[in-house]
């Protein structure tokens, strides 16, 4: 599915995850893309390929294959070669892949101190993301939005004026905590998986709630101004978010629906 | 604020967390017990151990101190020595922790593979645990419980019915298809912090839903039975948990609400 620069230095990376919407496996795509790296998107490369995530996710299968546990839930990554006696490992978890990919693709720090504190910004973008998609599902994720609406209304009051500035203040503090990112990157000077999970979900919010972004991007200049525009400029970032790679936003995490912005 | 069995062999690790609640900070807390390893709980250590958590989280701070970036919410970890420059590390964000101490405490299993599979499965487990604090307030954090009765209602009910079983359901395939754990174990032949994890949401459930799970432990026998009681009779889990330093559930993550429970 996409370039393949680096093909013969890395394992054929899979990455198994539902079709046509961005989801967590954007997460995981940003740190292939953002470092020239071949992958194949499973289910997004033909047209029975989410059968390899509806076999993930099989609720009586002790297995993902290999000797590897089963998946509680999709992305999974998929390394051939890197598991248990040679065969295929498979990890699944955004945090747990990004954490193996960013040390394999030299996107997790300089030292022990940093790559801890690119897992934790990552952790802590992913629990924003978790909350994003709370306010359409605030009661359970098997109901409809239009059978949790009355809530979603009232959560997402909450969530754009006290989570958001609560999140939005910490990252701009780190980034100018980090004197060697000169508020492009968030742990050292380079680019990590902490900065494109950050972004992916900046993106994601300002997708989902436009009204309210831009009421209040101008209080955070570093992250949205300097951080957010600059990330996109990123070799391989921004050859991927021109491509048809970059899968639009739609009935996924982040969802627009006027109601729930800014009124 | 524990035996120091260890304290000549490992930094003299700081737990900073909120006082009198077991709450995010007890998965740190597994670790340094079921292991013998000495640590300092500060906030629990004395009367103003509080204003280690406030400094924390002070909303204009940009650095936990010594370098390190501010940390977004408690629990954080605070490791003399060990940072940049030989100066104090902090790390923040729970699964960030825990992977750190898994290396350092040998609770990470014993290569790459369950190293990931062992973050994962302790990442599901504190998904589980993030959507049991929601049962009690599903809309936001800064309202108190009687301000979202009904919603919280009405969340508790699809997260008993449909949660539970799915997340019990996947940790039950996970341990019988590790052969080596006998069930004991959900990586490998002994333990790890997916275990410890695993069964600190498990005990807090029994605590918030009482009769959901008295109901349907059955159904998941090698979890309840095996797993479950297994883990609280491993040396220094057994002795930690007859003990004061293991503090009782009140109004933290795991509350008991009757009306949220089965009826």
């Amino acid at each position: 599915m996409s370039t393949a620069k680096k093909a013969r230095t890395t394992p054929p990376y899979e990455l198994i995850y539902w079709p046509s919407i961005p989801g967590r496996g954007e997460f995981i795509r940003l740190v292939f893309e953002a470092t020239g790296t071949s992958y194949t998107d499973t289910a997004n490369a033909s047209k029975d390929g989410i059968n390899s995530v509806l076999s993930l996710i099989d609720a009586k299968s002790t297995t993902s294959g290999d000797g590897n546990p089963p998946a509680f839930a999709p992305p999974a990554l998929k390394v051939p070669g890197e598991g248990k006696e040679g065969k295929a490992l498979v990890i699944y978890q955004t945090p747990s892949i990004l954490a193996y990919l960013g040390d394999k693709l030299d996107l997790a720090g300089s030292d022990e101190a940093e790559k801890h504190w690119i897992l934790s910004h990552a952790l802590t973008a992913l629990d924003l993301n978790n909350e994003a998609h709370d306010t359409h599902h605030p009661i359970a994720v098997q109901l409809y939005y239009e059978d949790q609406k009355d809530e979603s209304l009232r959560k997402a009051k909450f969530f754009r004026e006290s989570r958001l500035p609560k999140f939005f203040g910490y990252f701009e503090r780190v980034l100018k905590a980090n004197e060697e990112g000169k508020g492009k990157y968030l742990v050292g000077a380079k680019l990590s998986f902490a900065d494109t999970t950050v972004w992916q979900v900046l993106d994601g919010l300002k997708f989902a709630f436009p009204k309210e972004l831009a009421a209040i991007e101008k209080d955070y200049p570093t992250l949205f101004e300097t951080f957010y525009n600059g990330i996109k400029e990123e070799g391989g970032l921004k050859e991927y978010l021109a491509s048809d790679r970059r899968l639009p936003y739609s009935e996924g995490i982040f969802r627009h629906y006027p109601e729930l912005d800014r009124q």
